[in-house]
Formats: C-alpha cells, structure tokens, sequence
C-alpha cells in the first residue's frame, strides 16, 4: 500500500512536510535562467528548462529529509508542452530519488473520461499490447463535485498498482466555504464529502490503520479539519495553506492523532522561495546556495510542527 | 465577445452540435493506425499521431455544417506529452478552420493557482518580454467546488482576450447527484452553483442577452436543466449526455429559448464513431469514409435537435 509507504517515510524522516515544487520564474535565481535564455532565447523551453533544474537542485537538497514532493501541474501547464515536459521530468526525477510524488492535478470527470486521467496519471496504458505509464505519480489530487462514479476507476488502479489519492474535502482558499461550507440536512458539504472519501477508501486500508484514498484539508480551516479528523478516521490528511497562506502549525495540530500521525503538510512558497525571505537571506546570499535554504527551511517547519504534534 | 461569436456561429449553420473530438484508437481506422505503428512502433508516439490525423480528417468533414469541436483534454493527458502534442495541435488545427474550440478541461484550483491554469488555457505567459499562448482554447470547462476566488482569475482573462467558460452545474453521470443534488437551505448545490455562474458571467453579457461564462448542465437531467434555465436567463449551457450516455433531444429542448438559443450540444461517440455504428456502416463500408460518416452523424444530430427546438 502506498500509504504504508508513504507514512513510513514520514517517520524516517521524521518529518510530516511535503515540499510543494511550484516553481514561478521570478523564484529561480538568475545564474540558472540566464544559462537556459541564452541556449534558447525567450521561450517556453528555456522557462521549462530553467523550472527543472530549479527543481533538480531543490529536490537534491532535500530529499534525505522530506518523505515526499508535491508538484503543482498548473505551474508547468502554464507553459503548454514544454512545461509539461519539466513535469514529468520532475515526477521521475524525485521517484529515482525515493521521494513519494504527489501530483497536484485536481482532476474530475465522468467515469469513461476518468478511465483516461487514471490510466495517464497513476495507470499504465496498453498500445497495441505495450505498455506505458505516462505520468507516473504516486498519489494524485482529485475534485469530488462529480461524486463516486467521477472517482471509482482511480480506485481500480490504486489497488492494481499501489497508488493512491488524495480528494478535496475542505480547500484552503478563502472563498472555500461558498459551496463546501453549505449545509445540507444539517451536515456541512465538506463533511458529506469526508463520508464520501471514508467509503471510497475502505478497500485500501494499510497496517497503520489509513487508507490510500487520502483527503485534502486547508491548514487555514481548523474547525473544520478538527471535525473531519473525528469523522474521518482512517483517511489521511494532505493539507495545504501552511505558511504563505496563512494557516499555523498551531492550527494543524488537530489533523494528526495521538501517535503524531493523520497528515502531511505542504509548503511551497516556503520552501522553495526560502532564499527571498529576510530570515534566510542572511546565511544564504550567494543565489547559488538557493538550495541549501530551501533544505534549512525544511528543518525549521519540521521543528515547528513537531513543537505542536 | 465569444459567446456572441458562438451563438453566430450556431445561427450561420443552424446546429447548436458540438463535436467532442475524444478519440480513443480502437475508433481510428486501420488505413490510419497502421502507417503510424509502422513508422514509430508501439509507441505514445504513434498512438498521438494516429489521434491527431483521425481528427484533422473530422474536422475537415465537418468543420462547415458545425459551430464548434470540444476535444476532451484526458483522452490525451493519457499518453503522457505525445498525447498533449496531439490536443494541442487539435486545438490550433480546428481553429484555423473558423471553429470554435472548447477545451474540455474542468480544471481547479486557488487562486495564485488558477492563474497558472488561465495563464496556459485562456491567457497568456510572458517570459522576459516575450508573450505566447501556450494552449489555445476559446472556452474552457472548470469544476466550481473551490467558490469564486477559484474563478476570478479566468475571469480577467475572458474580458482580456475575448475568451469563455463552462462551469459545472448539473454533470450528466449517473451519480452526479450525490453532491449536485444536495439540498441546502431548500436549495440544490446545482442550483446555488448555478446562481454563482450567472453573477460570474455578469460583467461579459453580449449581444444576444447571454454572457461569456456558461455552464455544463447534463441532457440526461431534464428536470433540473429545466430549472436551471429558469433561474440562470443570461448562461448559456454547454449539454454533454446527448446519445451514448441516454439524453434525448425532446429532453434537452427545455435548454433552449424560444428563439432556440440558449444550449450548445455536445455528441463524441455518436459522431466521431458513426463509422461504427449499424445505421451507418452499409452507406461507410469502406473505412476510408469514416469521416464523411461522421459528417452526416452531424447532420442527423441537427435534424434531430431542430425537430424539438
């Protein structure tokens, strides 16, 4: 199971932090930008080539101490094929490096269309009797507006090919109640949704007592994530807004049990634009060191989790 | 405007049909895979080539008795880049044509996230003072769970660059209902989306009364497409479940006004497979004729929809 798998790095590392690689360019220090705008000129190749080394370098520095990476594929969509490709390089780059991948697709459709985005996503597909994985992530994001049908054929291929999911419950965004705070019978959609995500999990429960089909829940909502974590308890928790956001490792507390275990927590920003921040620029001044920021913030946000959890 | 242009577009050829280029390779014709396995192998290669030559054969068949194609971004995604170079090429392909292209991509995410997305499907990047369109859609479909701050960011990009939306109401699968359906305060989720649509869409109404930002409203709902065309009078809907999936045009003519706008309507199989289907097959015998089979799936499509519009 993948979950297993994933919680076992947690605790090797000790550290329940994903490191979300959404790369921007104003984040990517000159001398690898400059290298690539001079080979391929203004272009979305030399963007491309520049997010992946960025990355490259990042994920080198922290690979020893993260149990896993969270790849944002709009940032790399944003520029059509070429940033795609610095994607998928990404995904198989930190796979090599024993990091569990988790991309952040956020994808839904009816079922003979879902069919498609899990073959591409965490499936094989079979051309002509060859068989292929396209983008080969560990655990993918999904949108549950459709409703089960939407998410049974992932369920399929995280049993034959131990993968796993995680879907939106409650969103970080400010905006997130609109729809997912309404109350239906008495009970929030976000909570209807937890019961949903419980059920499509039960065939892939591990040894730790979670299952692979994971739900997203916003650092910048406690409440409710306390109240999801009471309703939903063997679904793992990845959960965005820490840091940049707004959300607290205060505030998080409650998404982890009594064993330290139930969430993984994501920074990106953080992370990876560590080098811009005043705390870090102090140590880190030469653009070159960029790396070693984001590693040193990464042990500063276990330390700070680990002082609530 | 786009949707002004859609709806002339629909008016010039008197058929509200949108093609849904989802080809899956046991649709494509040998004549076609063959040339391509041949030369590249087994390979995504060779599975995209052979996607992106069927569809540059419909869209030559169809492109002057339809306003619009809806290429469905999964079917795709699941061969990985080779795939995407195929949507993509589809894409610029279809709109050299005159047609209007409708990603079918239901994309979402926060906000800093959702610009990313806008960015590569409806907008533009700039890299250092180079500006380019990454995927070059007209209209793009997104999935609504996140509330407006999700939205806003292709919003700018519609007023921007003349481009529009589908967002999700009412799907047309089978358990759509568990969360659409929901009642809340007295109110359905689908209904509450669609109340947020219409204000989304509230700052590009065009000429004939309707606004850039539609919504997807499923064929095989009549009851609540019925609803929804009470309470949303400036959206235009994108209906997908006409045919393979059971909608029926004398279900679907409560989409429409009296004028008989209102509602574009999406066929996939029912056109692009025509070749394969019994009523079709003594007239298209001969494979190489697959895409004037599809071309008279259009027709009888518009016959059918007039009959009841």
């Amino acid at each position: 199971m993948i979950i297993d798998k994933l919680i076992e790095r947690i605790k090797a590392t000790g550290n329940p932090t994903v490191v979300g690689l959404d790369p921007r360019l104003n984040y990517i220090p000159n001398f690898i930008t400059e290298k690539y705008f001079t080979k391929y000129g203004n272009t979305p190749k030399a963007a491309a080539k520049s997010m992946y080394k960025f990355n490259k370098c990042i994920i080198d520095a922290v690979f020893d101490i993260v149990p896993a990476v969270k790849p944002q594929i709009a940032m790399y969509e944003r520029y059509g094929i070429e940033g795609l490709k610095a994607y998928d390089k990404t995904c198989k780059y930190a796979k090599s490096k024993g990091l569990i991948v988790i991309g952040d697709i956020k994808r839904s459709d009816i079922a003979s269309t879902a069919e498609a985005y899990s073959d591409g996503h965490i499936g094989k597909v079979d051309i002509n009797g060859s068989v292929y994985d396209s983008f080969a992530q560990d655990f993918i994001t999904l949108n549950p507006y459709l409703g089960s049908d939407s998410i049974t054929p992932f369920l399929k291929d995280c049993e034959a090919y131990e993968k796993g999911l995680f879907v939106l419950a409650k969103t970080s965004n400010p905006n997130s109640g609109e729809i997912q705070d309404l109350m239906a019978e008495g009970t929030p959609i976000y909570e209807k949704v937890g019961a949903l995500i419980e059920k499509w999990g039960e065939s892939t429960i591990g040894q730790y007592g979670f299952s692979s089909v994971g739900a997203v829940v916003g650092a910048t909502h406690p409440e409710q994530a306390k109240r999801l974590r009471e309703v939903m308890p063997h679904t793992f928790f990845l959960v965005p807004g820490y840091g940049a956001q707004g959300g607290k490792a205060e505030d998080l507390a409650v998404c982890f049990n009594e064993e330290g275990l139930g969430a993984i927590v994501n920074s990106s920003r953080g992370i990876i634009a560590a080098h811009m921040k005043e705390e870090y620029k102090s140590c880190y001044a030469d653009e070159r060191n960029f790396a070693q920021a984001a590693r040193q913030a990464c042990i500063d946000m276990k330390n700070d989790l680990r002082r609530c959890i």
